[in-house]
């Protein structure tokens, strides 16, 4: 007699057929005795499509009109499911964002939500019906319509979970779980039982094509228990919780890597107070997220300064950096794409010492040059040549005990 | 410095190049120093191609649902046309049924409007903004997302027009106008300069086509002036407005016919009182529109009944009259749906005598048989056999002197 919520992702709504099979699985969970409160994403490829046609249509589309189009694709599906379970002979009903409603801010295409209202949906699960969700659409303040992001869908069933205190959100995907490491480029990697909610915020790049990552912030803020798992079968897939004793018994739980990364050097930066605003500064306002920052003492009294950002913000990242170059004095600005970001992720380092030793060790004993280093208080990562980029993945994952758990 | 409601159906917003020609006329009509409400309609095809899915997920699709489903049509259409207009450097913004929001009874699929909130597309108007509403789309006092039926959009526009005392409300669509007769049966037919809502009204076979006759009735409740026309050139198209001194020296203004009918005959009813009830009260509960009836007296006392039903209803009503007739105690039914109705209409009639034996007469002449007859204040109905209908409406058009006008 628990009050699940099930979020159903592109792939396992793609076609009629799939839904069919959602709806299945929707009426298993009721039939168990559960209350379930379904969140619907857009069929995949849909969300392209209309972005695609609004930019047929125009240049650069207006985004609170793109977030009107955008939301058709989860109204289409929610209505779909809907129709299919009351032929099965159960009460569901469909509720878009502003049903819910789900309120957000109003930042069109990427909003947050403030509050999730939720006598509506109560009413429903007291009637015994299902209710059908929406996912990735809000609205804001004015009734305009918003959307959450790309994955935005995770965080309209995290945030639902949360307002209506439910027991568990399943977040039915096309991978069984979370991994020790990308499976195609290490495998030995093993599906993850248990992760905690800052492990999987650290994970980024290896977790976000599973779970949009500010959902997890919301699940961790609610404490919300997630089971991450595949739709197309019954297994168990990844619970991320909050963090337990059994976690730290191991040091690392996973191996990530991120080959989305360029990095910019500003060579002989002159040595002075409030330089770094100088130059971090024009870029925030560009709209570019700075990951790592590097700064070497010369001989000369300079300094020289390194930084990373997204592959997709590199060109744009080097046109502000010369120019900002030139104003302050900088002697030259140069950068490159071909690096990656390796990264080794564990509660249990908390209490281990010696886990950067064995990564730098274990790079170094292959030859692989570390260009970068950060570090938090659960994961170290580490910029090196793209071309390694498998390959320390892979003895990492060895290095740190992950291939022994293999079943 | 009018305001004007302009209605695009939907083959005007079949594609994104037909939306920014929709825009160009939008913009036109605002640079003249209007301020513009657009309503539109979903990309032609779009909607039967969102039936045929509903379908394909389940036999019988759950009205409210469907009404969910197919409101993201306009969304689309209402969306793309207010990103153009905005890249073209217009304060436009779309508005959902809900947003403006256009509230209706709780009847999915064929919702009739109880109200039009004004004070959202006033705010607009106000601030010199171009409002872009989503046609054929409302909402309940629930909240639920309603739709008005086939050609609601029509409906919308005039109810918009109405609720905000617009000074004209245009229709655009594919055609030029209303037309004296088909012009695909009648080579000599031309489109009518003027028209009354009452001759509108009547003319529900050719003219449903070109204007939702729910909305002609809107229209003449409020006396919304309405001007249908092509949206591919700039001619002036057909006026729909109150009756006026003019319209009356016209004895007859159109000729239509309707191919879409079928009868059906009970043989030897006993003539009793309360038989008729018990004959149409079924076929009424059963959802069946029946058009005409006409009862012979036979010599032996018993009665003839024969009526008439759209052809779509025609299985289903044979059905429900054999029923009948077995309780009543009727000799047999029988029925044909090889029967077409032709009709003049004008409101010309009301102070001309013998239209109705001109019409007789003119059919007489060609040899085609009455079947049935029905009239009302501007028309005359005749049930003839469905294959003599093009040469029926041809000599009518001649007979009541519309050729002569052909330009």
């Amino acid at each position: 007699m628990a009050l699940i919520v099930q979020k159903y992702g592109g792939s396992s709504v793609a076609n009629i057929g799939r839904l069919q099979r959602v709806a299945q699985r929707v009426a298993h969970t009721y039939d168990a005795g559960n209350s379930v409160v379904v969140v619907l994403s857009a069929m995949a490829g849909v969300t392209d499509k209309i972005i695609k046609m609004a930019y047929e249509a125009v240049d650069q589309p207006q985004r609170s009109e793109l977030d009107v189009l955008l939301s058709t694709g989860e109204q289409t599906t929610v209505a779909l499911l809907s129709m299919i379970l009351e032929a099965m002979g159960y009460a569901a009903r469909s509720f878009l964002g502003h049903q819910v409603q789900v309120l957000t801010d109003s930042d069109f295409g990427n909003a947050r939500i403030i509050e999730v209202e939720h006598e509506a949906l109560c009413k429903q699960i007291d009637k015994k019906g299902i209710a059908v969700v929406a996912g990735f659409q809000g609205c804001d303040i004015n009734g305009n319509i918003t959307t959450l992001g790309r994955g935005g869908s995770d965080t309209t069933a995290v945030a639902l979970a949360a307002a209506l205190d439910a027991d568990m959100c399943e977040i039915y995907t096309d991978v069984e779980g979370i991994y020790t490491a990308d499976p195609r480029v290490c495998d030995r990697a093993h599906k993850i039982d248990q992760i905690s909610y800052d492990e999987m915020l650290n994970m980024a790049s290896l977790g976000a094509k599973v779970l949009q990552i500010r959902s997890v912030g919301f699940a961790k803020r609610y404490n919300v228990p997630v089971h991450v798992r595949s739709s197309f079968n019954d297994k168990e897939g990844t619970m991320v919780v909050p963090e337990n004793a059994g976690m730290e018994s191991l040091v690392v739980s996973a191996v990530t890597h991120d080959k989305n990364q360029a990095r910019i050097t500003l060579k002989k930066v002159p040595d002075q107070p409030g330089v770094a605003a100088k130059i971090f500064s024009p870029l925030a306002e560009s709209g570019i997220v700075v990951d790592m920052i590097i700064q070497n003492t010369r001989p000369d009294g300079q300094t020289d300064l390194t930084f990373t950002v997204p592959e997709g913000d590199y060109e744009t990242s080097l046109k502000v950096a010369k120019k900002i170059a030139k104003k302050i004095g900088a002697d030259s600005v140069y950068g490159d794409d071909d690096i990656a970001k390796v990264s080794v992720i564990g509660v249990g380092m908390k209490n281990n010492t010696g886990v950067a030793a064995t990564m730098f060790s274990t790079l170094a004993a292959e030859n692989i040059n570390i260009i970068l280093i950060s570090t938090s208080e659960i994961r170290i990562s580490c910029v090196i040549d793209e071309k390694y980029t498998e390959l320390a993945v892979r003895v990492l994952h060895s290095a740190f005990g992950l291939d022994e758990m293999q079943s």
